[in-house]
């Protein structure tokens, strides 16, 4: 048991929740297993919370198809990528366990959380986490050839905004959590590092 | 006129937006006479724009109140001053002239996108301004000291969060209007210079 | 009425003057209306304010010819992407009118203060302010590549030279300013933004 | 002999230069007995050579008196420190050799266009560097604590101006010369290094 | 089994290795369970081998005692938080291992390379990882100031030594680690992670 | 006589030295005229000491030959310029003056250390210094095509070693005698700087 704290900042009681909060959590919870932080840390701002998860599930729960080419567990490595640069804590632990999941991949998150240049990569993965981190740390220099250099791997337009929109999605998710302190629960640390059927 | 792209991403026509997306849209353009063009340049995605739109305006239309102490003036403030920072032409020229017209000032936008230290502040909004700058510009510092400067200036645990919140936000916002070289209307560069007698 | 004070040093009256300085604010002053206050804020120093308006009006106020074909317009544009970079209140708002003015354009100068890589900018002037900046912000790195760059736009030795006097007289510039916290007289922020005739 | 050449830009013939430019750069010469490459290499624009030596001397040739107690030893230690982190060759080179001459110091230069941190200084000579510093590398930071810190080693007002003025005017200078490439002459690297008694 | 190059350098094989180093190399695969690739990344040099091993012993493997203070756990920390700063893939993922298993912590390592402020730490041990962060990232600025902190917190001269020395040392690792694009072995990633009951 | 401190941890007497390293700098002495401080400042370290020197001599007292082609100057070079962007003044003030001999140049070191990029470098050291650059101050961001520009220059595989062994290890110098505030000796100045006979 963690009694750490998940936040600087006031964390309600899950009963205390409105209904649609509430319900969704416990759906998380039942399919995960426990309540990942980030739930009750932006809990004490329904509004804000209710608007953060559909951002979040717009942009991270869709499946490739119709121009859009990346993966889930890509979109989870734009993720760890940005927020190892953005020094995350709390996002670096849990979409590094996500990612490990969703690329069946144990060694990756780590790879990418550190140096996504030394991470195992394909040529169009590595062009993708340039162009994240580029979003991430310095996009008042994207410009065209930042995009043709996307073209060049086969990402199209709408890949262009997805990494785009993932990486400030998370830029503003690295933040939040940084100025709370947001801590990452005890349980993503080991998910995805070991063989499945043990 | 403005003949120049709005964004390097697809921009839909009004007349195919969803209905909930078309109808906001109309009531802003009723209300300011055009429509800025953010709301055109994120309409290809109606799930994103919706998360969007409710997220900024759970952070930016809240008036002070019930341990939440910060103005809309004051909330514009801290935009125009991190969108400076991140070098975002659209933040800063759009959150400029509705900074101008909140805080019936038509100086200070200019002087708080520059340099907030030069600005005409009270030494309350400088400590959210400075806070604001460490939440978009190294968030990983923030630490306990850099919130007891807040509360030294009579800023509230609620106010912390909201600077942290709407940095975070801009943070999304600059990088998602870099990344899409998004144009801000002509009409936001003179809006709250002139006095108000017409 | 203004009462916020210009610098953050002695700041002499008028009439206090050396004649030839005094002089030549006077007409500055029947010219546009009102004394830009650098010129008050160097005055304490006669010997160094005379250096500095003789330097200014030898880089700023030449016509293109024989060599030299950077407009008054365009001079402009590299002191408001320089002084923006450097957080310069006073320069990016006084020179920010001067750049309207002469560009005849309202918007120019927001859009090059912010980031001069989203402006409305030509090839030409993109291939100099790029040049600019990097003068203003790492010119030990400044190599033939670099001046080649210029020549690709036909842009003449001259013009380089230019480019970088500019850029380097506002480096001085912006620091004199920044360390005096000398304040942009009121006027300059609205200054072009009208359309002549009215 | 040193067939380098002194600058990327045009370098006129002494014989070529206007009369007054021309005896000055005679009358250093016999001072010095050789021709510092600056003023051979601003020398092509006529009006600027003239405000640059103009504001250059009324800077750095002032002895101490009425409020700037700065030795011209000191005022060297600026350039020197600034010239070192802008990575300016011509002016740590040339003003390296002036700062061990006037401060009859062969140790110094070296020391201060290093890290000044760790160099034979003062407090109060510490404190000069550290504001120097400040304006050279971030003048936009520059805030009521940095003169306080000033005024706490004795340093007046008109030391701050000096300070902040030399930093500002170096800041000109190195960029000048790094766009320029210009080259120190070989004198220098080894004036001020030799005991007098020779 | 990892078939993927161990360093972008030449790689020998252990048969055609030194008999010293080779017998040291086999030593470790005894006790680890495996050849860490440092030891064969390294050996095509075998002088600068040797040099590097010693090195890193007399740094590593020191037990408190005589003014030394800092545990082996402690040493590790210094490493993975510089380490995760220098983006150091090789010895996060290394000495992330050996971190979790001297501190029994299977979670102290990621929260460490990530951002050692939200680590779970001592006040000592944070004053430890912010003197070892300040030399690694800018030990030009080191200066009284930093090491009245560490004795503020009790850590000795020889304390301030050998976490000034830890992170030279592994600036040094972590280079080599980077130009070699030296891959980290499969078996450290799960390392420590798993409670020992085995 | 100099009487400040050789640096701010203690400094054993020579005659307190293990024999080895007493017999060595002896041996320095004879050869130079005077002790290295270095020497003295890591001596408190024994087994430090001892793993430093031999890393340093198979790095530094190598010569040309089967597939390595730096010269000993060139290694110098490397040295200086690194510890230049570092800030180091004990490595720029001492590795310039064995730089300047090595190089017969009097010139070398200087410019070297402000910016390589202004020296008089031949084509393949300014690639050499570039790598080395590189490696000092982002090695994460090494990749292929750092390697081939070694290539393209005629540097072998065991050159592009070489240059990132020696910007490593001083990386680690640069940091320790930093953090130790390490004082060149006062005789290091003027080495080299003088023509062989007078």
């Amino acid at each position: 048991m963690n009694a750490k704290p998940v936040s600087r900042f006031p964390v309600p009681e899950l009963k205390d929740l409105p209904a649609d909060i509430r319900e969704r959590i416990e759906a998380v919870q039942q399919k995960t297993g426990f309540v990942p932080n980030v739930f009750l840390a932006l809990a004490h701002r329904p509004a804000e919370w209710r608007a953060f998860v559909a951002y979040h599930d717009a942009l991270m729960e869709k499946e490739p198809g119709a121009g859009c080419t990346l993966t889930k567990a890509e979109r989870e490595m734009i993720v760890v990528a940005t927020s190892g640069a953005n020094r995350c804590q709390y996002c670096v632990v849990a979409h590094g366990a996500i990612l490990r999941i969703r690329a069946k991949d144990p060694l990756i998150a780590d790879q990418v959380a550190t140096n996504h240049r030394k991470a195992d990569l394909t040529a169009r993965q590595r062009a993708m986490l340039d162009f994240a981190m580029q979003v991430a740390l310095e996009s008042h220099s994207v410009d065209e050839p930042a995009l043709e250099a996307l073209r060049a791997h086969g990402l199209t337009v709408d890949d262009a905004w997805d990494i785009a929109a993932i990486a400030a999605f998370f830029a503003m998710s690295n933040r939040l959590a940084n100025a709370a302190s947001m801590r990452p629960n005890d349980e993503f640390y080991l998910m995805g590092r070991l063989p499945k059927a043990k």
